[in-house]
């Protein structure tokens, strides 16, 4: 049998019903990725493997020099073959982790390649790929009409003239701007982007929280009034701490896998943010995210306190992301959206990816959700109502997002 | 098969054996709940489903916020049937929620109502519970009796009468104060109310400790000495953050569904509690609970810094509460006593409820604990000795709370 | 079937034949103790079981006392049997808990024993381990020969004349130490003992860090430099709140059972330290340990941002330890290392203890590992080759650390 077989992490008679009947066919929203827009606009074509799975994925970089392998073969001069081999011979070891299921689910949905991958046929998937690549449904826009994606929101910075987004109306699938300004760069002056952004069909703004001091609150509120007033959807991502290991940081830049968890307390902060929007009734849609998992509970009671109607789960606790972006992540983040708040309501998966083959992301935490509720309802937890489980499985995958983000 | 069969959330024959020889039929002692003693002492009659099941319960209340539900149909100007008629929408949607199962209790237990709750029995069950509870056994005191009760501890603020509590000698079941000061006001003035209290039956006190700071810890030792001297018994309530969202406190008030998990740091300053008190030899039987599922680790290591004999487990980890009064909490709780700690000797659940029809949420521990203690001996972790086994589930579930409390 | 049995802990056929086949065999590196090295020097003869299992184990003491023994029975005046006793009197109530496990392990692989301890047998087993200790091969030497032990580092004090470790020359056991100083001792003058110990084949340093202040970052930055020109592997324990019962402190001293998991953040200093060494390009090889579970995603991301070949896991998450030796603690540190980090490049379990008869503890962890990843294989989440899979039990169990720490 298949290692990425049909069922494939889905461990019971429900699971396998609900993946397949109701979550394998729907299309992605992507609310949330670094996708290079530019290389969409442009329609990139991928020179070889390397550049498509390991140019610009630290999730790859990390399990590579934690395996010994020198940065000449990550980041450095080796020649991209040379990469690719190194990260083949990393890749077996990495029991547990999921990028061992991500890259061979990248592999077999986009290239069809049904091996493990290792040293022995690293050549053989390589000159497989150097193949495919070279056909037109591999080009950057080929990948997303591939995925099955109906929306794609990139990230982009204020004062960004949205050029690329601008030579994207004749592409299919719908690629429009998140906003996502540097929080201490917060000005007044920032709502004229904020407009321009929005007639070119933003609709989220996106905030990296790494620490919630007096200041970050106030400018919180500021950015929350003028998104509620504009309808936007806002996310607060929590929890980071960037850029640990300075001289490399000063050699590659950021996002180059040199980032942790952090571990501040953000209780009494965040609900300050959003008690000081809803005083003033505007408290705009809100996605609130936490990669430390020991805020899982926190943010999963915070929600009920700002729940207001008519909207179904007005202020969301947004999915396991970047390193709780596998198995035991996104179980714990949907066990406690469930337990302390309404996990039929979630807008489910972010993709979060620079990679324009991480979409079969979804598809892994599909299954993931699907083996969840059907372990729930094995255990006589939930009856075995397919219209309800149905509409929960759509909800999450699919139209919670399409009717919460309206883009 | 019934939703709420025998068996419901046993999952192994060591499970259902514990549970069924040794757990179900024993009385409850409610060492904590908030059920106003006014309606107990008035053997107040309910109106209707409304009253009964949604009139002040803020857990309900939040999963309909959540579900989009406006304010009109929560806590508004609705009647009651369209208010009930929202929850039987709501409830589910509820998958993975303790509310989906508690509520099922509730009906089967107290109302033999075995179908699932929706929209479309919504009139049937609302017509079922309204003939129900003109019985004389559905009043406040036949609902207690009936769910098997032997003593309740009421939560009442010092200077309270406890004339309620007095027209209570008639009633079979046991129904006494437990002492809870606001920390805020605490004052020496305050042993008078003490000595008051104990002369009625009081031998717990309750104290929600929503921060550690220094003038706390002085406090809460200044209390305990007073407990100590009194022989009794003194409960922290860690870890709560509340009323969040300004607006609606003002328009509802505390205890309304605002409020959240907190995330202080609290080991350091929960020992000092704990040492000020035994360096005088003045350390009460403490029960220490947590509100964040981070703490159950410093929570469960503290104990053991301060247990002294002759009594069994004096220093007690309090069972999971509030927001962790679900599976996963309840486990988690039970696992980290048992790894850290002595889970024999553990007194068990407390109601912590409003409601007269939550006694069920006793059971719904009782089926947990089994599982988890079935679970262990099938995995052969444990011997399957049920002389030993039913001991252990007999203290959990009743003796240890008759002994630890001694009323 | 015997409570301890060939397949305890293993519940899966990839489990047992990765147990059996892999990891059952391979000696122990013990790069983490405290025993006594002056009775390994003496070759120590033990009295009787009380000396031998419960003479300095905290672990029990706690247990005891929370079964409300009194402290004559457990560090009193009572003699040695009076004390096995109370210990056999608490032992079957002890469901759920390490002790259970590890003290039938014990009895089992030393002395036989193969029967479930409590008051029943309490007096047979004692007089069968009487008899047995009266044999050489279970004076101190004897017993670590017995547990197919390599490499012994007790852990030392900066100052110590090493001179029981000068007479274990004919111990066919290489018994080293291990250098730990006190943080608050920290001066210059100390690099003349690094290099003392360096000479008597010291090759790891332990630090108990309990808090993170800038003078503690500054001292650990110093020492750091200094390890790492010496080739040396440093330890960083983070996370024990010490001596949290004075009156019990001034009585027994340190390390007799009053300690608990502490809960600052530690993100931030922890990040400072590495990179201040990395900035110098002196970070030795370190191991991250922490007791606060919470804390298992901070560390678990921290690595990657500084793992550097040609080492394979040149920084390393440490095992679960203290009062995360259990079943629970120690698959929440491996979960956490494999989906954040690499698993198969982990040096694995430290035994961290002070009795002679604790080496069980790697049979325990090695089981947990097994099962750990059987039920991964056996979920489809990895493939049964059981030449990878091999691989790194063997790795995890014995050959990591071999290389690691290359004593």
């Amino acid at each position: 049998m298949s290692f990425i077989h049909d069922d494939f992490m889905l461990h019971s008679t429900v699971a396998k019903r609900l993946y397949h009947e109701f979550a394998e066919g729907l299309p992605i929203i992507d609310y949330h990725c670094h996708l290079p827009v530019q290389k969409i606009a442009e329609n990139h074509r991928f020179a070889d493997a390397f550049e498509l799975f390991l140019g610009g994925d630290h999730y790859k970089w990390r399990l590579m020099r934690t395996n010994g392998i020198g940065e000449t073969y990550i980041t450095g001069e080796a020649d991209g073959y040379e990469k690719w081999l190194a990260f083949c011979r990393t890749l077996p070891l990495a029991v547990g982790n999921p990028l061992y299921h991500w890259t061979h689910l990248e592999l077999k949905r986009y290239f069809g390649v049904d091996e493990l991958l290792s040293e022995k046929n690293a050549k053989a998937v390589w000159d497989h790929i150097d193949a495919m690549l070279k056909r037109p449904e591999f080009s950057a826009r080929g990948l997303i009409r591939q995925s099955n994606v109906e929306v794609v929101c990139t990230t982009d910075a204020p004062g960004d003239t949205l050029e690329h987004h601008e030579k994207l109306q004749d592409f299919e699938v719908r690629v429009v701007p998140a906003f996502r300004p540097d929080l201490s760069k917060v000005t007044p002056g920032l709502t004229k982007d904020m407009d321009f952004f929005h007639d070119h069909g933003c609709r989220l703004s996106d905030h990296a929280v790494d620490a919630i001091d007096d200041e970050t609150v106030e400018k919180l509120i500021f950015l929350g009034r003028e998104y509620a007033s504009r309808g936007r959807v806002k996310q607060l991502h929590f929890g980071a701490l960037r850029n640990n290991n300075r001289r490399m940081f000063e050699k590659l830049g950021p996002d180059t896998g040199f980032d942790s968890i952090h571990d501040f307390p953000l209780a009494a902060g965040l609900a300050k943010i959003l008690d000081g929007l809803e005083r003033e009734d505007l408290l705009p849609k809100t996605i609130l995210y936490c990669l430390n998992p020991k805020d899982n509970h926190v943010l999963g009671t915070m929600l009920g306190c700002f729940q207001k109607g008519p909207a179904r789960g007005k202020i969301q606790f947004g999915s396991g992301w970047w390193f709780n972006d596998q198995r035991d992540g996104m179980q714990e983040q949907m066990k406690a959206l469930a337990n302390l708040g309404m996990l039929s309501s979630f807008v489910g998966m972010l993709t979060d990816s620079r990679s324009f083959v991480s979409y079969p992301r979804h598809e892994y935490f599909r299954r993931i959700l699907c083996d969840l509720l059907g372990s729930w309802v094995e255990r006589g937890e939930y009856p075995e109502d397919y219209a309800l489980l149905g509409q929960s499985v759509r909800g999450i995958c699919y139209q919670n997002a399409k009717d919460y983000f309206a883009f």
